[in-house]
This record gives C-alpha cells, sequence and structure tokens, in this order.
C-alpha cells in the first residue's frame, strides 16, 4: 500500500525528538491520551495562523512554525502556565515536503526549547492555515488571569514594544535595514520563565498580540479599574528609534500588535520582587492602576492623544 | 467601544447553556484551565473540517456544527473516553450572524446532549474552515486502541454502513427521496456511550471515518494480525438496498468514508457479553482476526474482489 502524500506529512511531524513521560498515546491512534500530574491544573490555548492575515505570505516557512508555537506559548506564559503537549491542525493547498520540512523544524526548535511534545492534529487541503493548540501545567489555583488588578498596583511590560509592527512595516516596504525588526516579527519571544515567576506576584497578567492598550484595555475591563501610562518610560528598542520617528515609535509601541511581551500588575508593596525578574528579560514599570475608569496616557504633566492612525486600533 | 464583528461571534459562542464545575476559566481569557478529575487521564482529538472538502458546500450550518462535533465524538468513542470540553477554531470569510447562529446551535445541540463544555478558541477571517477539539476522560489504563486485536477475535461494527457515502451520491445528484441517508451524512450518530461499554470488553476499537477496510485496516497493521470478513453480513441500512444496488451497497460498505460508526474486536469468550450492547445500537459480528497478513473478504466460500472504484480507496 503506497503513502499517501498526507501518510508522508504524519511521517515528517512523527520525528519529533520530544518524548515526554506524561503522554501515554502520541501521534497515530483515534485520540491522543495524557496524563496530568496530580495537583495540576490544565492551560488550553489555541491560536490559528491564516497566510496573509496573521503572517506576511513570503514569510520563511521554518519562521511560521517557530511563530505558531509562540503565540501559543506567549498565551500559557501570560497565564502563568509551564507548557507541556500541542496538537496541529495543519491545512495546505499541497504535501510540498520542502515547505514541510521547514515548517517542521522551526516549529520543533521552539517545542525542543521548552520540552513540548506533538500529541496529534490533523492535515488536511486547502488555503494555508495552522491551528495549534498548545497545553500547559498550573499548579491548582496559582494561574494569572485578567481580572485581578487592584487599584494602587503598578503596571509593567516585558521587552521592548512596537518591534513586531515596526517589523511588519519594513516587511511591506521590502527594506532590507532592519533585519532585527524583522525578526522580532518573525520570530517573537514567549515570555514562559516570566510568567512562571509572576504566579506568587502579579494580580494580573495579558500577552500583548493586539496592542498594549487594546490588551490593557482588556487588563482594566476584567478588573474593573483605570489606569494612567507614563509614555516616557515605554520601552523602545534601539533598532525602532533608528527606524521610525520617536512620535511613530510611540505609537507603534501603543497600538501595534504581534510583540508578544507580558503586560501585567503587581501590588506596590511587591515591586522590589519584580526588580529581581530582570534577570530573565528585560522588565519596566510603565503607569499604575487607579479607580477612575479609562486609560490615560500622560508625557508629562500633558495628556498625550493619539494621532487618527493610532486611534483606530482601539477607540 | 463599538463591538468588532468578531467581538459578536465570541458573544455567540458565550450563550452555551453548559457549565461544568471542572471548568476554572472558560472563554474569555489568554487560555482556559480545566481540572481532571484524580484516577482519569485526558483524550485528545482534533479534527479539521473544510467546506466542499469534508462537507458538501450547500449543507445548512446547524448541520455543520452538529458534524464537526460529531466526528470528535466519534474519535472519544473509539478511545472508550467520555467527553468533556471542546475548543473551537473558526474561520470564516465574513461573520455573518445568521449562519453563525445556525451554526452554534447544532453545535450546542450535541454538546449539550453530552454535557460538553466549549472553553475557548479563535475567530479568524479566511476560506470557512471548523477545527474541533474535543476532550474526554478516561480512567486511567483503561483506554481502547487500535494495537490490541488478537488472533481468534470477532471483528464487529456498530450501526449500518454505507450510509454516509450513499448519502453524498444523493446529494450530488440533488435526489430528494433519500432524506435519511442525507441525514446520516450531515448528523452521523457518535457511538459515545458504546464506546465507554467496551473499555473492559474490546481488545481494539478504531471508528470509521475513511471506510470500513482502511479503517479496520489500521488495527490489523497495528495489531501485527489479519482478518476474514464475511460479507454477507455486513449490516446495510433498508434505505441504501432501496437506493443502490446490492453489490454498489456492500463497496459502500467497505470503501465509502464517513459512516462514524465504530469498528472493535472482541475475544471468542466475551462474544456473550457483546449481545447486551445491543440495548445502545445495532451491532454485528462482520469477520474474525486471523494470523495470516492481510484481509480476506468472503462471500460464501468466494474471495470477493472489489470493482477498480472500490479499490483506489485502499490499496
Amino acid at each position: 500500500m503506497p503513502l499517501s502524500e498526507f501518510e508522508i506529512i504524519h511521517q515528517i511531524f512523527q520525528q519529533q525528538k520530544v518524548e515526554r513521560s506524561d503522554v501515554v498515546i502520541g501521534i497515530g491512534d483515534d485520540a491522543a491520551v495524557i496524563d496530568v500530574p496530580a495537583g495540576f491544573e490544565l492551560a488550553v490555548s489555541t491560536d490559528t495562523l491564516i497566510a496573509n492575515v496573521h503572517f506576511p505570505e513570503d514569510m520563511k516557512p521554518k519562521d511560521i512554525g517557530y511563530r505558531a508555537l509562540a503565540v501559543n506559548l506567549s498565551d500559557l506564559a501570560a497565564m502563568g502556565a509551564e507548557p507541556a503537549w500541542m496538537t496541529l491542525a495543519l491545512t495546505l493547498p499541497e504535501a510540498n515536503n520542502v515547505w514541510l520540512k521547514a515548517f517542521s523544524s522551526g516549529l520543533f526548535r521552539l517545542a525542543e526549547q521548552y520540552d513540548v511534545q506533538l500529541i496529534g492534529g490533523d492535515t488536511t487541503r486547502g488555503a494555508l492555515s495552522i491551528t495549534l493548540q498548545l497545553h500547559g501545567f498550573l499548579p491548582k489555583g496559582r494561574r494569572l488571569t485578567r481580572s485581578g488588578a487592584q487599584v494602587g498596583d503598578g503596571i509593567y511590560v516585558t521587552g521592548t514594544l512596537g518591534d513586531a509592527a515596526a517589523g511588519l512595516k519594513c516587511w511591506m516596504r521590502n527594506e532590507q535595514s532592519s533585519v532585527w525588526l524583522k525578526q522580532r516579527l518573525a520570530r517573537p519571544t514567549p515570555r514562559v520563565e516570566t510568567g512562571i515567576a509572576l504566579r506568587d506576584l502579579a494580580t494580573s497578567a495579558i500577552d500583548i498580540s493586539d496592542g498594549l492598550l487594546a490588551d490593557l484595555g482588556h487588563i482594566l475591563d476584567a478588573s474593573h479599574v483605570g489606569a494612567r501610562l507614563n509614555l516616557a518610560n515605554l520601552p523602545l528598542s534601539l533598532a525602532i528609534c533608528e527606524t521610525v520617528e520617536l512620535e511613530q515609535a510611540r505609537e507603534l509601541a501603543l497600538t501595534g500588535g504581534d510583540d508578544y511581551e507580558l503586560c501585567f500588575t503587581v501590588p506596590e508593596d511587591k515591586e522590589d520582587e519584580v526588580i529581581r525578574l530582570g534577570d530573565l528579560c528585560q522588565i519596566t514599570m510603565i503607569g499604575r492602576v487607579e479607580a477612575e475608569p479609562g486609560l490615560r496616557c500622560m508625557l508629562g504633566a500633558v495628556e498625550y492623544t493619539l494621532s487618527d492612525q493610532g486611534y483606530q486600533h482601539f477607540s
């Protein structure tokens, strides 16, 4: 019985090196069977990436594979969960072996870094679309959510903001200059270790996929509070400052999506402990939670108003 | 802040009536959080349905929603698992509220029947595609797999075979006559209760999604055995016999996909116990496992050879 092209795909995805002892049945039966350790709950995230919507069509397949897992890892990081297993629903116009090997190598490279095993999925024919679902562990009752921010909490972000949006602009203009910015778009860094370290520290957390203002807005809505941001403190990379004007860099930092950094809140009396997390990645305090609803962006004593272009993302 | 069309989708999917106590965090945070009961493992299945590949484009959205869950329930049934939670990755060309309400009503109707809660997912814009992932419980160590069939075991199937493939033929020819056959395609019956009852009885099980010969072939391969089928015993519905010639009905039963019945093997000394499962659904013995590799289809004493059309599915 010769192999169909979709059986060949299957074989590619069975070549992963990660073999976890808590996977009872992996790829190859009607369903996977997994064993959650005692004392843990399971966090489950799902993200679909569509060509030309969630990534440029000419992005390297290796990067598409990496990115598909990175955005899901980022969701788990925002819950404080430790990644464990993934399933992949892959829809392809045709089974192109070169594409598939590159895609799986990018996916598996990041998966190995976090000991994530591919346990199953589905391969179908159609317009290119990647749905990845990720499972991770949370010690019972120690999850991070969007709804716990308290008045007086400091507001923090990891890394630098706006790079992915600036990278996308460069991509669209076909500019060769800013490899680093494009890399921030193609291979976002999920803040898994930071998320785990925040379990006992943060009152709320979210990952920045739609832009800081939109995602911080979800925390404020869920927590029934408002906030004041100090825009002078927004962490901007050297690369973004060399590529666009300061004002545009700030607007990309506020409204550009795809950063996959974490935004979180910490009570004032625990702020010293946040500084220690700086060993894991850059962490910057950008504002404070207030009782008054709404989000006020301050530049010194002046309230800052975004340009029309900025507003369309969040108003 | 006005709602985007994809926030409206979100609201439609938050209207489900099922509220399980083991869902710690449902729709609305970065990830769902769920609690697997002590003593149980988790079975996970994923299926993608693409318009015009996995269902006719003009299938009613209510049926598409129903069918998306039914095919996943069928995978869990084949493992002997009890369904619990689902996530939905839905890609749509546009957010059409009439379509969405009908789709979700079909999905939720079947979900309520099995107490399955929608805990999260992703909605994106693109060609219509539905990826549903289902989680279910298995008492530790009591899963059904494809690999345990033993020489001498009886081979059984639930329900009747070939109806969905016959229904698809009617659909393509736009025949009004066979509503029942088309219903078998649109709303397959997942054999969840039978799968659970088989946990301590069957040595192997699979659901018939690609046709009996292909799927039984997976059991034989995984179990390193062969089999002999008695084609006179193939369970055929009255409707299929009224619609096509007997020989074609047999070929559809052997090679037509989309039946979502179970095929399973049971040791000879437990065959009396299988009869009792007839209270749950029709169950028919169709053959026996043999040591000699390969699959022999017998009609009386004569080995039956499929037509060219039949062979293309499995040779």
